[in-house]
């Protein structure tokens, strides 16, 4: 019998009830297809950090550099300031483990209500690959006063001079500025990535960018595009503004099969995304380095005032759940698991509130289980 | 007769088309509420630009600054790189006229049909209000090669081992990058215009940012939002991070009332919000300056493939233009503008391919007029 360790956080809220319905599937796809998962804890998170001080320590980090695949519950609450636990540890984690993509099903199953007029699982079925280690999500930036930090105020100043030869005084006190960039190889890898998965789909990338206007980094972006596009000849593109693009994920999702992103941007059409295919009870995805440790979470977040109630969906965790025992190579029984929680949702009688039904967090783990095991 | 003098700058691809009927029809609300316009036409564009190498002079702006209000077709061309007409037309209007609002009213229009299901008029009327001379909107940027410029290389690096006590060696030969800034002033006139929005509609303000990951720009954003609805005790108020309202603009848009939000989320969410009001073909913008030249704007692009087609709608063009002589101080003709679009889509006999019609551009807004004339 094969032998995996996988360090498991919990994290916050909801995450410790959702994460245990995706071990308890696990756990039974192990039994079905001759595996066995020893889980190893983790306590990061809120309480964590209330109790010691600590959000993820390198010691920590190096420790979990040990493992090819970790799994995430949630992480956010409302006794800490947004952003403190999120970049403390999961955007930490994206990033001292490298994990430069992050891969988003965007895949409407058979059963499930979508918002959407007129489309079906058969319209509603691509991948986002999401950049995750770079953009703005860098985290640099600052604030300066007045008469501070005379270069950043300047800025502002130059840039209508530059542009009109004119003097206007800006008269600000204080201003807020944010850095985002891309490297070269940064930028190519992700998008390798994306060509590559494409080839084994419907050969079609979507690239989005906002080159019109923010040119420097996206224009940069679209070069490194165009440089990976031609050498995948066989695979079509297009390239589609942010903005517009959030208007065909509604009106033409079947239109896409890849869609390559920046950071950010997939930060933002990723939930846009995750709600045209039933909601983020229902929405995975994969922080993922191929050579080295990557990192399996639900898209949605903490849920803090459904946190104890055994109420929200554990789908988006369980399949989670299957796609990092891919990662570990166990690629049948994660088809597998994908496919059980297809049976479940089209049985339709075990569900939870979301999806118009009255069933817990774990009825719908163990369903889905029980489906597994053939029961 | 009251008199107005209004510069209109058709632009590019169908803009000369949809500002022929924006036009039409301001004209007949002229001749019901008697006042009348007088059109100074401004050739910019992509021909322009062709012909003579000019974008729009600084002497052009300063002659348009004599105006409270500009009309706008589109502008953009296929024959010119990205960026260079939008940023050396649009958005060089928008910076140097300061016009800080761009206000998008997102309202379905009774008839109209939008691809989110059981949603009808009453559900989807808000109003966004996006900054608009700020945030990456600035045009700051750039790329640097190794060695070059150690500083921006630097960055990266430093971040990393700031962040984790790494050392980790960036081998990357070219990075690109943006600067976006906020400035305390440009944050709260914004912030306050929507208050006073709100103040007459259903007193409910929505706060838009990514302040957990650009915490630096958008932390700040957050602060001048706070200060200034500690002012407006009588409006209630929401945060959304962006890529979460996304999904309420799909799901539950009969939350919102008015929504603030920085410009490079406000282009994106708009552009959603278009698209569940029924498509860019019914969106109008405005981009204010309440005491300076302000510009009306449908806000789809110039759409070269159906050009001299006479075939696209021109109802957000027309709408834009009722926004225009509201500004103006024609709130009464404004109102009456709406009105006979509304009347004209629910006759549904006189409509374009977009709303499932086989009616030409001029054809809608020959309707349109008739009805205003009350023919
Ligand atoms: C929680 C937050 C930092 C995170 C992000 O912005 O990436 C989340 O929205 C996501 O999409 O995983
Ligand atoms: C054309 C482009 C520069 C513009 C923008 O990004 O603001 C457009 O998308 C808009 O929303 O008006």
């Amino acid at each position: 019998m094969t032998q995996y360790k996988v360090p498991v956080l919990p994290g916050d809220g909801i995450g410790p009830e959702i994460i245990a319905e995706g071990k308890k599937v696990i756990d039974a796809a192990g039994e079905r297809f001759g595996f066995d998962v020893e889980w190893i804890e983790y306590p990061h998170g809120a309480d964590h950090y209330l109790e010691t001080g600590e959000l993820i320590s390198e010691e920590t980090l190096k420790e979990l550099s040990g493992y090819p695949a970790i799994y995430l519950g949630s992480i956010g609450d409302p006794r800490i300031a947004p952003g403190v636990l999120e970049k403390g540890i999961l955007l930490t984690a994206r990033f001292y483990f490298d994990q430069y993509i992050n891969l988003r099903p965007i895949k409407l199953l058979e059963g499930v209500w979508t918002p959407i007029k007129d489309k079906t699982a058969k319209d509603i079925d691509f991948v986002v690959v999401r950049e995750n280690t770079e953009d703005f999500y860098i985290g640099i930036g600052g604030r300066a006063k007045k008469g501070e930090s005379k270069d950043l105020l300047e800025v502002k100043r130059t840039l209508y001079s530059a542009k009109f030869g004119l003097d206007i005084e800006t008269d600000s006190e204080e201003i807020g500025y944010q850095i985002g960039l891309i490297s070269k190889e940064g930028t190519k890898r992700v998008i390798e990535y994306a060509f590559d998965l494409a080839e084994n789909r419907k050969k079609h990338v979507s690239s989005v960018d906002k080159a019109n206007v923010l040119s420097d980094i996206y224009g940069f972006w679209r070069e490194e595009f165009n440089a990976v596009a031609a050498a995948h000849q066989d695979v079509t593109t297009d390239f589609n503004f942010v903005d517009a693009i959030t208007m065909w994920f509604v009106k033409n999702p079947e239109w896409f099969d890849v869609v390559v992103t920046p950071n950010m941007f997939g930060d933002i059409i990723t939930d846009l995304g995750a709600m045209i295919q039933g909601g983020l009870g229902l929405a995975p995805g994969g922080n993922i380095n191929p050579k080295g440790t990557s990192m399996f979470e639900p898209i949605h977040g903490s849920a803090p005032k459904y946190k104890g109630q055994n109420k929200v969906n554990p789908i988006a965790t369980i399949w989670a759940g299957a796609m990092l025992i891919e990662q570990l190579g166990e690629k049948e029984a994660a088809d597998t698991i994908v496919n059980a929680i297809q049976k479940n949702i089209l049985e339709g009688k075990v569900k939870t509130y979301d999806m118009g039904g009255k069933n817990t967090t774990s009825d719908v783990g163990n369903d889905i289980a029980k489906i597994l095991k053939g029961e």
